[in-house]
């Protein structure tokens, strides 16, 4: 395909694919897409692993890495945040709420230990020994969401002449994200699964691309909902050069989630992916489950505290949840919970990574002669 | 074109405009698409007037027209309810908190004299007696929003061989319309301007779409965010029958709408366009103003009234600020709003409505020479 996108990533096919599993993003690459491996729940030394296991299994194609550096974080401008000093900024009172939640479900809250020396979630300097880990291997792309990404990533992007795409969900930080110097614009609307903002895929595409058309010519990848060739289509046809995607991987045979989540993925509509701070402390699209209303909804929440430190009341709750319900316990089932997108509603089955990339090719090619036919005898073209 | 859209309604091009302007509607219609009157505001003498007028301008184009018969509404089940009767109904806090808001603003609250026997607002009964009047008039097109429509309203269509479409805002409304027997549905996406759900256009078309297919073939007009031929191409190249579009109208040189209120959508960007139950009590997208605001946002907002309390208020407190601002109270700007979608960050002039109605058949064009040229050399055709 002519998509500006191919030549910048060396690809046929402009489609993304996010995931935090190492199958998912060798076997999209394989299949001609391109792979976005999620690093940020790495350390340096297990994502080299990772990545050497790509490197192995990929084929010589082309795929990317994923961090996320968040712009505004509550321990900005603290210097060597560990994750055992946030455990003690915990509230009693959301530490209680978060046992009592899990006991009525007959769920043991545990404690998962973590080093001394082990940094905070979403901590920013190991971001970036993520990136420089990663330019030992032949990565194509690096991402970053949450806000501007620190200069020293665009410098080290510039440096090792690969591309650095941002996550935006808003006009305004695309303005900003030009403004900066990143390479590509994933414009996210938000439907997309994960953290996101408040405009739909089908505004926001066609409103970045307006404006920042008169500054500089970035490629936009539009994500947010796509889970299909045709919805790729339809955002090529708004002037987008690929699709970005995530959720949709989380229904292939090779991803991480657990039987209990992909059944509830298949049962649920779209509605059922909403918007919640439950998870990290900023909005993120999650399926909804007894955690996410208990957070937002119930009268007596103590409400979600701020990113980093609802993190670690949700990390330990999940891990309690997940391994309680993998073990039968029926009304822990309640409780799961993961990132999607809205586009869950269009998941009815599990497939593999390499058919689903197959799928979204045809697929396009069915929406390219589905216009073509629409316009056969139309006035439009004429 | 030839989608089951523009044969149903005998038109070129499946592009639906909805406006409360009848200069609108004629001039859509005459341009090739298809204009929709919402008739809700009216009563079945100025509804014969207005529809008149169209019959005398739209050069024997068809055109169709809209009304809105909430299935919930907090006087369900009562008769003959007036809009008397109802102003009674508001209590004292909400009538005090509307006038001190106001009042903050320089603005003077006035209330505007009803007849005794004027219906309640979005009154079934007078609906239907729009629907009879409008049987006077070549329309070709009955189209209803907020619920399934009564069964008098769908007989009535088949009697007069007019199709009944519907407007649904998810995937369970769309299954209950094809139930009931509707001939079209709108699938109207969280972006829209006015009353609107959750899921965006490019999650919600797919999803019904997949959804309705073993059931019946009910074509289906995609809703929410489309201000652009481009997008219209997005959402047929997904499936969609035609494109109903609204906001995009509001910037036209034939539409009601305000001067200093076209000027505020030309300077909104997309997260302008916020859903709030601040005008009819039920979540409506519309522009951000210090009014929406005082309802849901406000700490001492006593909480917007159900639907239809909350339009008696809004009702003359928006007579009283549009009065106010233009009259030149440079204060009273700041509560102008209506009801839009996020569409708005995409509006940047006012032109007429038929150069609009060539400009979306020129983008369409546009967006379907741009796929075809990048699958020119693709993977994905072959």
């Amino acid at each position: 395909m002519k998509s500006p996108i191919c030549d910048m990533l060396g690809i046929e096919f402009p489609l993304l694919a996010f995931s935090h599993c190492r199958d998912v993003v060798a076997a999209v690459s394989r299949a001609g897409g391109f792979g976005v491996l999620g690093a940020t729940v790495h350390t340096p030394d297990t994502l080299e692993r990772e990545l050497k296991w790509i490197d192995d299994h990929v084929d010589g194609k082309p795929y990317g890495i994923d961090v996320l550096i968040p712009e505004n974080i509550s321990t900005s401008g603290e210097k060597d945040v560990t994750w055992k000093s946030l455990e003690a900024r915990v509230p009693l009172e959301h530490r209680a709420y978060t046992r009592d939640l899990l006991k009525k479900y007959d769920i043991e809250l545990t404690t998962t230990e973590v080093d001394d020396n082990q940094p905070q979630p979403f901590d920013a300097g190991t971001a970036l020994e993520l990136l420089k880990v990663s330019f030992n291997h032949p990565i194509r792309l690096i991402a970053n969401a949450l806000g501007v990404p620190p200069k020293a990533m665009i410098e080290m992007g510039r440096k090792h002449n690969v591309p650095v795409a941002a996550l935006v969900g808003a006009k305004e930080h695309a303005l900003r994200q030009v403004a900066a110097g990143v390479d590509i614009l994933v414009v996210q609307g938000t439907e997309a699964g994960g953290h996101c903002g408040e405009v739909s895929t089908m505004v926001l595409v066609p409103e970045v691309i307006k404006a920042i058309k008169p500054i500089r010519d970035v490629p936009v990848l539009a994500a947010g909902g796509i889970m299909t060739g045709r919805q790729m289509a339809a955002c090529m046809a708004m002037g987008a050069a690929g699709a970005w995607t995530g959720s949709v991987w989380l229904a292939t045979v090779e991803s991480e989630t657990s039987e209990i989540f992909r059944e509830k993925m298949i049962a649920a509509s779209s509605r059922d992916a909403i918007r919640s701070k439950g998870r990290t402390g900023k909005p993120a699209r999650q399926l909804r489950s007894v955690w996410t209303d208990a957070w937002d909804r119930a009268p007596e929440s103590p409400g979600a505290l701020p990113m980093p430190l609802q993190s670690i009341i949700s990390r330990d709750a999940f891990n309690s949840i997940d391994r309680a319900a993998a073990a039968g316990n029926a009304k822990a089932r309640d409780l799961v919970s993961y990132f999607v997108g809205q586009g869950v509603g269009l998941i009815d089955s599990v497939k593999s990574a390499g058919a689903l990339v197959q799928e979204f090719k045809e697929e396009f090619a069915e929406a390219v002669e589905h216009i073509n036919a629409l316009v056969a005898e139309s006035g439009a073209k004429q």
